[in-house]
């Protein structure tokens, strides 16, 4: 007796790329169902790298700053002329000039997860585990496809410790699924999706630990390239750190499969190889680990990141890459994150179904831009540094460039999205300084009301509305006022017809960000329709300490009498611009991947 | 039958004051009781003020600021030649420029309390309530008050709400007691203190509400004097403000007391007041207010704020005065802060039960200033504005002088203990920037080992430890480092001897702070005795972004040669400074207040 359910959304998978999206939805208030395979979650080890873009804006920065650690300087190590290794030179960890928070942070995989569970627990939900999918089929029927409240997808799962009386076979009809169930992924397989790309040579070895040292650098991340190997330090939350470390020994090689064998390596015999590495500093032998791993490097990209935008993979189930650049637990979050919203408003019907092939088309881009980065990188580590007997190795020159051009990249705030219906760039000259398609640049406006300091990015926040930022340029002036009444009664022309039983709020939040001095500013100067409350009305100008603050115009190169008007995507990325006179470009915006006003 | 029971400190009273005290004693592990006559805890109204240095570094913060609203602008209205109000100027809301948070914070006294509760509830720890003192009495045997583990003080309390099977009464045996049990305070009445001081004839009433209005300066602190009365406006957290409501009519004093009669007031008839004097703006009269009250300003202060350094009182038991300051619950709370770790310090018998003379030393002269300073600032409040028919009245320009001037007070930057054994000024040159007896100065550094930056006040916890922050100069100088390593050995010698248990970090969090650059530090080249740990060393360098810190010595007024050691107590003021070579004045200033070694 099999039991049968009903869902919105299905998600495969509860890491990272999996909880991300269930919490989304959760909060959103879809019907979602989240199941894993692993009896718990994982306790220790895993992904633990967090990037500046991963920090801003997602709700999360709080306790990742709580819990995790920061990395806010990259040591670089190469052989010494005296023998073993020194230290060749220190720059910043981060370089992406436009960052909110310039470092990276640190904390393992459960810790990451807590949060989103935590969040999910506050709203009720949970991950059913352990719990395994067996087979996965979509319905052919045009029509079904075609509409977003039929459950087109049947999975069949079993329940590995089902409740009492509950039947361990379980038939879930969903209108979506997402597979988010990792570099193995059973979804991927199940749906015939192929990955493409290539496995290199490159062994490396991963040690969790807690070091007792006389090296200097071990709270830095550090590059190191001796003669002896290739080593990275990445120092972790509380007093850990994790060594990545490269194997010349192909012994740990089946040469039958060419796969990695675990038996034929431990990790005191992995510690031993950095211990030699880190020559002529020590780092005693710890009692245990904390975790360990074994890895051989290969860049891979799904074909499809869906089929039919009924299922979905994201994650480490449509790209697999090095684990070092500290990507891959940020680039499965950001697709969620991109895709989470889609869901939404598909679901909602506020967007025409269409709206999903904008997933594949921004996250796959993305996903090959990553393994082609990959790619450079990895080989840079993984070469022998260049010295008097070997001309043929890499040059510390060579490796820092690297770091340095691919900094955006790494962290990224160079995320870029082109070509699809939710991003025209039509207008990018009247914002010179905000980028259509990247995210929203961080930047300090002062609530017109009570002067107090916001950093827009926390203005705008997940909740899958539109966010539509008037500016309005000086109030104080009644030139300047008549103009806004009139663009306030177009605006409405254009969002109030799309606005969910009536209410522009639902799909909309508008907020407006003036240039009248906190002195003079009369908040009540602002047309009603762009003051839904006295919270949303925004000035450019410095704090009472003069210290932070007033230099949002400029920055975003927006001009001070013709204002703009800013439309940002429920993910932070900018979608379009558009000027005062120009509502009829946004109506045409929205209409092309809005569902029929 | 009675219980007896004994504790180490009993808390008469569980308002902010008493609670911060709780808390404080709790998490120092001391075994203390708490006690409060309300069956619950207050729910709206009461004080909601929070001034810059109640933010400052003692755990509350984060709390304040995500539940508080802020206040950073101040909007001063006077007669408009028009008739009616109008905006003469807005300020900035505090003038402490070393503040580190530059505003003040609203938040209803219930939510502070709950800060307090859930903390202590963290550590198992409650209110007993409703439960009232009946006697309290206080040994007189020399002996036993000179013994600071004797428990001198007997408090008979009766329980209103006995668990099944308790007795109702109980016989308290203390170490000591602190009463915070507001103006009308048993514990003040009970030991014989008397209240110096008077009352004024300014009669004022208070309510909360949502406004509904065209004023533009409502979430601003407005300071309004109109020809029909003055008022002052507070916003307040979520879309609530508070006024202030100078009433000219008497009938609210009842003719035979004098005092305040409620039954002749209503909060609409005080709304009908505000509502003339905010003309010609239009607030609407709301269906109902969230609390009210009136009061008549009255200044004084208590005459002892202990008995034998065996009973103390503290906030609104011992100092009262206007509320419209924002001062009262502020000033309560840091009369807790000052007596939490001395009585820690006796209790664990590092301290000479001498120190806790200082509590009142620092303390009842900080409550005259407080007192001398509201007679002032009551008086411009409620004397009317001037006016060409009434050139009496009080101008803008005084008005605006007395708020700046007083800046520092109000905002409790400018506190300084003076005169007691725990503030000693002779070397105050070595750092010109830090007053002593002054709470340190906020300034960010970087951590040496990872460049993280830090904020000073961040690292100087409320954790009952003295602060030895020693300013190391360049430790990549290698006579430098002869200069410290020799230093780490005078230091030991002064503070190992004071160790509980030998082990020097129970009572000293040493740190140090450098000024080598993050691109060439090496952390352990800073003396052994001087890193406990790896997070222990700083330097004063910019970040990774060249946008914060790298200005401390200089902020400080401390030679990057010379150096010096900042000794800061637990409570976060400067005790002393010594040179380098001064390490006897260090083991003098201990030697004056802590036990022999």
């Amino acid at each position: 007796m099999a039991k049968e359910s009903y869902v919105d959304v299905l998600v495969i998978g509860a890491g990272p790329t999996g909880l991300f999206a269930t919490n989304a939805l959760v909060k959103a208030g879809v019907n979602v169902k989240v199941i894993d395979q692993r009896p718990i979650k994982v306790a220790a080890g895993q992904a633990d790298g967090i990037q500046p873009r991963t920090l801003e804006s997602y709700g999360l920065v709080e306790r990742l700053l709580n819990e995790g650690n920061q990395m806010h300087m990259a040591a670089f190590y190469n052989p010494s002329p005296n023998g073993g290794i020194e230290l060749t030179e220190r720059v910043p960890d981060t370089t992406a000039p436009t960052a909110r928070y310039p470092f990276e942070v640190t904390l393992h995989q459960g810790a990451i997860e807590n949060i989103f569970l935590d969040s999910m627990a506050a709203s009720n939900h949970s991950v059913t585990r352990p719990c395994v999918p067996t087979s996965i089929t979509i319905s052919e029927n045009e029509k079904e496809l075609r509409d977003p409240q039929a459950h087109p997808v049947k999975v069949v799962v079993q329940n590995l410790a089902p409740q009492d009386g509950e039947p361990d076979t379980e038939v879930i009809h969903a209108k979506f699924v997402v597979g988010a169930d990792g570099a193995h992924s059973w979804v991927r397989k199940a749906l015939g999706i192929k990955m493409e790309g290539e496995q290199t040579d490159y062994i490396w070895g991963v040690v969790d630990l807690i070091p007792e040292t006389n090296f200097p650098d071990m709270r830095n991340k550090c590059v190191i390239h001796s003669e002896k190997g290739s080593c990275l330090i990445i120092p972790r939350e509380g007093d850990g750190v994790r060594l990545y470390i490269q194997l010349s020994d192909k012994g740990a090689l089946d040469s039958g499969t060419g796969r990695i064998d675990r038996t034929k390596v431990t990790p005191h015999k992995l510690f031993e190889v950095a211990q030699t590495i880190l020559q002529p500093f020590t780092i005693e032998t710890p009692k245990s680990f904390d975790w360990w791993t074994l890895y051989i490097i290969g860049q891979r990209v799904a074909s499809n990141f869906s089929i039919n935008e009924r299922a979905f993979i994201a994650g480490d189930a449509c790209h697999t890459h090095s684990p070092k650049a500290g990507q891959g637990m940020n680039a499965g979050m950001n697709d969620s994150h991109n895709l989470a919203w889609k869901l939404v408003h598909v679901l909602r019907g506020w967007a025409d179904i269409s709206l999903l092939k904008t997933y594949e088309a921004e996250r796959r881009a993305y996903a090959q831009d990553l393994i082609n980065f990959d790619k450079k990188f990895a080989k840079l580590f993984s070469t022998k540094p260049q010295t008097e007997d070997d001309q043929d190795g890499v040059t510390h020159e060579e490796v820092m460039h690297a770091f340095q051009i691919y900094g955006l990249f790494t962290t990224g705030i160079g995320i870029h999205y082109t070509g699809t219906s939710i991003v025209d760039t039509k207008y990018q000259s009247l914002a010179s300084g905000l980028v259509i398609g990247q995210r929203i640049l961080p930047q300090i406006f002062l609530r017109a009301t009570d002067s107090r300091p916001y950093e827009i990015q926390d203005l705008i926040i997940s909740d899958t509305r539109f966010k539509v930022l008037v500016f309005v340029g000086d109030t104080g002036d009644a030139k300047q006022r008549d103009k806004l009444n009139k663009l306030a009664e177009e605006m409405k022309g254009v969002l109030s017809p799309r606005a969910p039983g009536g209410d522009v709020s639902k799909l909309f939040d508008i907020m407006t960000f003036g240039t009248t001095k906190k002195e003079k500013v009369i908040y009540n100067d602002v047309p009603p329709f762009f003051r839904t409350h006295w919270s949303k009305v925004f000035i450019d100008d410095v704090d009472t300490l003069g210290k932070i603050g007033g230099n949002g115009y400029e920055y975003y190169g927006i001009d001070k009498k013709e204002g703009a008007i800013v439309i940002v995507r429920p993910d932070g990325y900018v979608g379009t611009i558009a000027p005062f006179n120009g509502t009829e470009h946004l109506k045409n915006y929205f209409a092309n991947f809005m569902s029929q006003a």
